[in-house]
C-alpha cells in the first residue's frame, strides 16, 4: 500500500527542507544553489544572479483593496529585493501571469502600468514572461536577473561574531497596514455604505501596498566603500529572517527592543489595532527591508546614514537569538517573534 | 464612466500584443527582449539566455491521467525547449509551485524526482524558487536560464529567402496522445471497470507525457559546423510557430505536406481518431521539436543526419506561407493549419 504523508504533518517550511535535501548542483558555473535569496552563477568577471516568486490571488493578495496598478509594482518590487540581498543589482524580469476573464483589458492593462512603474524606478528591464488563461483566480510569477561584483556579494551564511547587525528603513508598517485594510473590509462588507476609515494611515497602508526594494541602501553601501558580511531582505518578518541569518552563518545574535527602527504611524496604528508594536516589527513580513551585518570597522562609514539602524550584534553563541528587551531581560526570539 | 474591453474580444494573442506594445527595453545589456523564445542578455563574451513558463492544472494537463513525474520531467523540458530554440545551452533553472493540501508529500517528491530526472538529461542546475499554498489546483512556473556564444544565437527573426525549411524528429504525436488519454478518460469515467485500451500507442502517450527537448540536435549541429539563420520550437504546432518565423523575418515560405516526418503510431493514431495526420502534424502542439532554417551552403553538413528533415524553403514572398498538398495544389497556411 503506498504511504501517504500530509504536508499539514510537516509544514511548508519542512516540507521545502525535505525537498530541498534531495537537490544537488554539479554545474562549475552553479556557484549557490537554492538556501539564499537569489540563486548565484559564474559569469566570468562577474556573478548572475537568479531568483524568482509566485503571488496568487486570495493567497498573498486580495483584490477586494489591493488596487491591480500597486499590485504590478509590488510583485517586481519583492523580486527586486532579493536581488538588493545579495548586494546586487537587478538588470532584467520575466512575468508569467495567468487570468480569468474576470479580468478586462484595462484591468490587465492597470497591473503592467504598475509594473512598469517598477522597472523604471530601479531601472531593470520587462524581458519576456507567458500569459495563460486561469480558471480560478490571478497569479503573478516573476523571475529577476541581476548581477554583482565578485567581491561584493553578500551571502546570508557569512556572519561572523562581533559583526554589527544594521536594518534600512522601518518595520512593522507594511503588516499592520494590512491589518488596517483588512478590518475595513469587514467593516465595509458588514455595511457597503461605510467609507473606509484610513485617513492619516497612508504610510502604513503605502508600505503594504507598495513596498519600495532598498536598491537606494544598496548603491549608497557601494559608495561608502561597505561590503555587508552578510544579508537578507525582511520578507518573512525581522525575527524569522534573523534566524536564518544565524542558523545559516552558524552563530548567534542580541538585537535591542529599544533599537528597533518604528515609524510614527506604525506605533499608532498598532495602538489602534492592540497589537504590540515590537510584536509588529518583529513578525509583520513584506516589510522588504535589508538587514545585514558588517564588521565593526565599517561602523564610521555608515554611521551618519539616517537610512540605517543598528539593531544589535552577533555573536558565538551559535542557535543563541536573543531580544533584550526594554525591561532590560533577555528572551530567545523565535520565527513568531520571542518567547517572554 | 470606466470602459471595461473583454479580453475575449482581442484573444489572449490580442492581449498579449497590446502589452508588449507598451513594453520597452532601455538597458545596453539587454540584446533582445520580449518576441523570441528567450531573452538575451549580454554577458560580455556570451549571451546569457531567459526564459520563463507557467503550467496550471485544469489548462495545461490533467491529473487524471498526467502521472505527477511525467509532469516535472515535462515542464523542465518545455523550458529547457526554449533555450535550445536560441542555439543556446542551458545552465541553471528555478520552479516554483503552489499546491494545495489534496497533494501528500509522496506526490510532490514524484513531481521533484521528474525534474531532476530532466535536469540530469539535460545537464542543468536547480538553484532555486518559491513553495506556496494553492486553493485551487497544482501550479508550476519554471525559469530556465541559459548561454550561447554571440555567433551562435538564433533569433526567430532572421531567416533569409532561398534559407531550407528543416524539422527534427517528427511531429503531430503529443497533440494525437492527449486526444488518446482524453478518450480514455471519458471512457473510464464512463465505466470504471473499463481498462485503458492503449496497448501500441506508447510512442503518442510520450510524446504527450514525457516530451525530450532537442538538445542533442543543437549539439549535433555545433559539431557540424551549423548555425541556423532562425530557429523556433514547435510548442504551438507547426504552422503556427512557422507563421511566427515568417512574419518576424519578413519572408514567406512553402513547405510540402510529403514532406512532414509523421511517425507510424502519429499515423495509426490520427486514422483512429478520424483526424487527418497532415492536421495533426501541422495543427497539434507541445511536440517540442525544432524548426529551423538553414543558408543552402549547409545542407551537405547536415542533409545525412537522420534527426532533421528538409521540409520546404523560404521565400521572399513576405506574407505568403505555403503547403504543397500530396495534391499539388498550394493553399495558404493558417494558425489554425490550412485553408483550402
Amino acid at each position: 500500500m503506498e504511504t501517504r504523508t500530509e504536508i499539514s504533518s510537516l509544514g511548508e517550511f519542512g516540507l521545502i527542507q525535505r525537498i530541498n535535501k534531495s537537490i544537488k548542483t554539479t554545474l562549475p558555473d552553479t556557484v549557490r544553489g537554492i538556501g539564499d535569496d537569489a540563486a548565484v552563477i559564474d559569469m566570468g568577471e562577474e556573478f548572475g544572479l537568479l531568483t524568482t516568486d509566485m503571488f496568487l490571488e486570495g493567497i498573498h493578495f486580495d483584490l477586494t483593496f489591493f488596487p491591480l496598478k500597486h499590485l504590478g509594482y509590488k510583485v517586481i518590487s519583492a523580486g527586486v529585493s532579493d536581488i538588493a540581498a545579495m548586494n546586487g543589482i537587478p538588470r532584467q524580469v520575466t512575468v508569467s501571469i495567468a487570468l480569468s476573464n474576470r479580468f478586462s483589458v484595462e484591468a490587465v492593462e492597470e497591473l503592467y502600468t504598475g509594473m512598469q512603474l517598477a522597472c523604471k524606478d530601479f531601472n531593470v528591464d520587462l524581458v519576456g514572461g507567458d500569459t495563460t488563461s486561469s480558471r480560478s483566480g490571478l497569479i503573478i510569477s516573476i523571475s529577476v536577473f541581476g548581477k554583482v561584483k565578485k567581491d561584493k556579494i553578500a551571502y546570508r551564511n557569512t556572519a561572523k561574531p562581533n559583526d554589527l547587525l544594521c536594518i534600512t528603513g522601518d518595520i512593522g508598517g507594511a503588516y499592520l497596514g494590512l491589518q488596517l485594510l483588512e478590518r475595513e473590509k469587514q467593516v465595509f462588507l458588514a455595511n457597503p455604505n461605510m467609507q473606509p476609515e484610513l485617513d492619516g494611515k497612508d504610510y502604513v497602508i503605502q508600505r503594504q501596498l507598495r513596498p519600495e526594494a532598498r536598491m537606494d541602501v544598496v548603491y549608497e553601501l557601494d559608495e561608502a566603500g561597505v561590503t555587508p558580511t552578510a544579508m537578507i531582505d525582511v520578507s518573512d518578518g525581522l525575527a524569522s529572517d534573523l534566524l536564518h541569518i544565524c542558523a545559516q552563518s552558524g552563530v548567534g545574535a542580541v538585537i535591542f527592543e529599544e533599537r528597533l527602527p518604528i515609524d510614527g504611524q506604525t506605533m499608532l496604528a498598532a495602538s489602534e489595532l492592540n497589537i504590540g508594536p515590537a510584536t509588529a516589527a518583529l513578525n509583520g513580513g513584506e516589510d522588504y527591508e535589508l538587514l545585514f551585518t558588517v564588521s565593526q570597522s565599517a561602523y564610521e562609514q555608515i554611521k551618519d546614514n539616517p537610512k540605517i539602524t543598528f539593531i544589535g550584534y552577533i555573536t558565538d553563541q551559535r542557535g543563541a537569538v536573543e531580544l533584550q528587551t526594554t525591561g532590560d531581560s533577555r528572551v530567545p526570539l523565535t520565527a513568531q517573534g520571542w518567547n517572554a
